[in-house]
């Protein structure tokens, strides 16, 4: 009965919930699940937990879910598999699969080149819809989400597409040639797959084809792909800001997932170490006036809150190709407006309560100067560091926090302590 | 020419130009826009932007824009819409479609009926295949992405669907009933629109049938607005970790920008002077031993940290469904061994470091034991802050960093002063 229950759920969602089990209820639902989904199921998993899954597969086992794959999902699972059975997949192929899988293989990672799927309806130019719909029904089936023909040379070259509802909603007697669409470009195969599910997602497309550098069509990219990419891909948005990998098994062993959070860990305690190198600059006002020591976390942590905001709100944009060097000027002078007003708001509220707190009013001036201060350089970091991260071709999502409150802890501590030695001293 | 270039974009090209633009080059764009875009151009922008947007037309424009939009997008744009025009909106549909209007504004926003497009095609289960075709040649079109035909009674009680692909491949003869496939059951018009788009994802639909209490049929939802409610999740998620909002315009009026970042900076400015509190209950020990106050970020700092890197986890699995009670416990204890361990890694390193720079023994054994403290708290704290708030019906990707890093820093600051009164003093 666990097994039937098992069974009807998608690929996918077994996939979710072998994600979501701790290692022995995985593999006990792992080996509940009909052979004949293994591969799928092992292509909606993240890389660790297939990497789990795999290890308790023998090699017959694993042939058999590499066989029942689409091309494209083989291309993304095969780079995983034990290199005792490569072999055999390929092996198990036959030859215009083969050649297509490695084909697929000799493309980079995240390019349309792994995601085309070549199992695709071509017709020619001159054929009727009659002749169409008799093939179709010789054929007696068609690929799973099958909007589109796709209208081809004798070279096999792309000229084109026809819709199926075309198709269907036109006269027996009208020739193909008059029924195609050639207004959008082919994608071509080494295009980045960021790129095109954006594509996809723009144009409302449910396929569209993949051609190689001689307009040679090679076959089709489907939204359900896609849909997979944009997900995986907002889920590299939320991890990288924490330094976190995606494929990160929910259950990792203990020992690897200590190993990857230390690496973060070791790179902010350094960024850390700087600031508290900053703060033993001020060692005499710090023993001398130690409300300093007491309030100083408060101008730090102001400063990265702001920061923060101003950061996200870039990162988003530059992920959404909304923000360049075009309007980078225009947005630095609204966010420097912005952080340059809640400067003064916070710094007369913050200035406020310290001095009503230790009862000394140059303590007051001194915090409240400190806060504008670093809500301004907040503002600005936070424009202006992702934008030198991606020239540098670091990723700003994952870099763009620990830059920018490293930035907003020194300047803050070094306002604050700065202002308080000259001033409290 | 620039404006025979804006045109060739799609709308939601468009609309992503327009919210990447400075409010007078907006303006400017916006004028280009071919008018028979504007409906889908506005629907394709953020609140803030469409707002703009619809401050600079006039009525007439605002209604005819509205009314070439199909019912899904209008009932999305509708309740954005000046007073003033809902009126002449409504009375420019005809009957039937301000019913439907009506109908969908009745049901909650991020409902299945909201989405619903009631342009589709019905067929009656005891028709055969070639009484479909030559209804289609004779009805001419078909609505976009029709990717199945939905079979009804003569009540509109949805019975199953039809794949177009089965039609073409079957034989004319074939009744309708022989080809239902009622596997799936039907979206009912009340589920909540996250929900659906998953299970968009996980089945890889194209459409799927949406029918009321009664199982009456009243239209579909397509897979390209599901893309758009993945995407608009995905940017909710990041932008909400930061207190943002995902309709921010990116050059929102300083003043209304200043006003929504202010709220957020003075919930921060609490928990702040929370932290503050706590250390200003050590004044002694900070004024006899100035190396706690030059350290003392550095505990809160890594407590900080990796607890974010917990509570991203923890996040990301509670939004994928992967978190729950059942496997709450496993998931805590995993991390609190990951928090143990890398604890006593970075109580050795910080430990040394700090008796290194100070040359005081004692303090590297405090400053140890505070981190190692502090991280197994983060740990702990990173797995049940979001389970709490959670129940609280808080939502965890916005309160989570700011209740997280509260704990993180008063246990660091906590730990480390207190060990140090008790230790050094
Ligand atoms: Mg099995
Ligand atoms: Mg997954
Ligand atoms: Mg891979
Ligand atoms: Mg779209
Ligand atoms: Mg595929
Ligand atoms: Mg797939
Ligand atoms: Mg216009
Ligand atoms: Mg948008
Ligand atoms: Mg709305
Ligand atoms: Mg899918
Ligand atoms: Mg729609
Ligand atoms: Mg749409
Ligand atoms: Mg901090």
């Amino acid at each position: 009965p666990v097994r039937r229950l098992v069974n009807t759920l998608t690929p996918a969602e077994i996939g979710s919930l072998l994600e979501a089990l701790p290692p022995t209820k995985r593999l006990m639902l792992w080996g509940l699940v009909d052979s004949e989904d293994d591969g799928e199921v092992l292509v909606h998993c993240n890389e660790e937990v297939r990497e789990s899954l795999l290890q308790d597969m023998d090699d017959e086992e694993i042939v058999a879910a590499a066989e029942s794959l689409d091309l494209d999902d083989l291309a993304d699972l095969f780079e995983d598999l034990p290199d005792t059975v490569t072999e055999n997949v390929l092996k198990s192929l036959d030859r215009t699969d083969r050649e297509r899988l490695e084909q697929a293989l000799s493309y980079p990672e995240d390019s349309a080149g792994r995601l085309l799927n070549p199992d695709i309806i071509t017709v020619r130019p001159d054929v009727t819809i009659d002749v169409v719909l008799r093939y179709l029904r010789l054929r007696g089936e068609m690929p799973d989400h099958t909007d589109h023909f796709y209208v081809v040379s004798r070279r096999n070259q792309y000229l084109g597409r026809v819709a199926v509802t075309r198709v269907l909603t036109s006269q027996l007697d009208t020739p193909i040639n008059e029924l195609i669409d050639d207004s959008q470009a082919p994608i071509v195969v080494t295009a980045e797959a960021e790129t095109v599910a954006k594509s996809f997602a723009d144009h409302d497309w449910i396929s569209a084809p993949v051609v190689d550098a001689n307009n040679v069509l090679l076959g089709r990219i489907t939204i359900d792909d896609m849909v997979d990419i944009i997900r995986a891909q907002a889920d590299h948005n939320v991890m990288s800001m924490a330094g976190l990998d995606e494929e990160e098994d929910l259950f990792a062993p203990v020992r690897r997932a200590t190993r990857k959070r230390a690496l973060w860990l070791g790179i902010n305690l350094l960024t850390a170490f700087l600031a508290s190198f900053v703060i033993g600059r001020f060692e005499i006002a710090l023993e001398q006036v130690v409300a300093l020591a007491i309030l100083m976390p408060v101008v730090a942590s102001m400063g990265g809150i702001a920061g923060t905001q101003t950061l996200t709100l870039i990162v988003r944009g530059m992920a959404l190709g909304q923000v360049s060097a075009s309007n980078a000027m225009a947005l630095l002078s609204k966010e420097m407006m912005v952080g340059g007003f809640n400067g003064v708001i916070w710094a007369i509220v913050v200035g406020a309560s310290a001095g009503l707190w230790f009862g000394d009013l140059r303590l007051a001036l001194v915090i409240a100067a400190a806060i504008a201060i670093n809500l301004l350089a907040a503002a600005a970091s936070g424009v202006m560091i992702p934008l030198l991260l991606r020239r540098l071709d670091i990723d700003p999502a994952l870099a763009g926090g620990v830059v920018l409150t490293t930035v907003t802890d020194c300047i803050g501590f070094l306002a604050f302590l700065g202002l308080g030695t000259a001033f409290l001293l």
